[in-house]
């Protein structure tokens, strides 16, 4: 069984070092996005999207040639378990998600996925194993169009300098940047010694 | 010289596959990244921000633990070409950013990141080894303080099922999923067969 390019042992490396952890949620989205793979429609060039930020993004980087940092990957926080495949120009796709019904075959996972069981009453191990053998098992698999230039990212445009700041910024956010206009993360800053 | 944990010739190879093309952003951002390595305060872990979610992520995914999937990266539209790390309990960090005063010492990456050439002006080797030749030199650095829990995904909490798609989603977004209440990205919707 393979995951993507990868063998399922290699997939389990990958996730350790990219993720830091396995997570049980990189395993399902490891199937998730190789069943997204292997039924993709006709067409060259796929941009992905993801719907939840929670663990899922990083299988769809792993594995496709999506990622958050060239744009060819969109993510909503839909808190649905899902991937979808699109072509970059018509906009059809496919759309795997973590189908409930079939995943009630699986108790760990299913248990685990609802949370009804605690992190103490979980067998680790055995969620793992039936994570495993569930694969593409656990999943649905729908057609979907979307718009591409509606999910396209927006082009920086010209750039230019902040007033407050001194560091460059599009010019098209206003007449300084965001984070100089009340949305800055930051408390303090100093320069560095 | 080297990148984070690799050579420059590593890094390169790394950002190739990782990222699909050899982009100058993400070479800048390799040297943005590993000099915030360099400058860690006091500490265990730490989670990073990014202030674009252009190109930048990638370099700091591909050398931090820190990733999209895994929460300890947040991604802001500042459109501001820095990163910041920083400690995870107390908020202190470090703040690199591209310095444009420095940055004037290197024309080619100058005109390429002002967009004051076109891209048949540049000249693409010169810029690269503009880049390499740069490194730190281009680049400021900043004690900042942040609040981390203002910055902690919010944690999922309980699951449900949603009465109108029948997938699972997070409770606390209201009687339906977000996609079900207007936010879908999809056109059309058929089971695949």
């Amino acid at each position: 069984m393979n995951i993507g390019t990868y063998s399922y042992e290699e997939y389990v490396q990958l996730v350790k070092s990219f993720h830091g952890s396995l997570a049980p949620g990189l395993l399902i989205g490891g199937f998730i996005v190789d069943l997204a793979l292997k039924r993709l429609p006709e067409g060259e060039f796929f941009d992905a999207i993801c719907e939840t930020p929670v663990c899922l993004p990083d299988a769809i980087q792993l594995l496709t040639p999506c990622t958050i940092g060239n744009g060819w990957l969109t993510v909503f926080d839909f808190g649905r378990f899902a991937v979808t495949l699109y072509e970059k120009q018509g906009g059809e796709g496919v759309r795997v998600f973590l189908d409930r019904e079939k995943l009630k075959a699986w108790p760990e996972p299913y248990h685990w996925f609802f949370k009804l069981k605690t992190k103490k009453e979980q067998n680790y191990q055995e969620l793992l194993d039936q994570i495993k053998a569930g694969g593409h098992g656990m999943l649905g698999v729908q057609r979907v169009r979307v718009e591409p230039e509606k999910l396209r990212r927006p082009k920086l445009g010209a750039v230019g300098t902040c007033a407050v700041c001194g560091e460059s910024y599009p010019l098209a956010h206003g007449d300084r940047c965001k984070a100089c206009r009340g949305e800055s993360p930051y408390l303090e800053m100093a320069p560095a010694v």
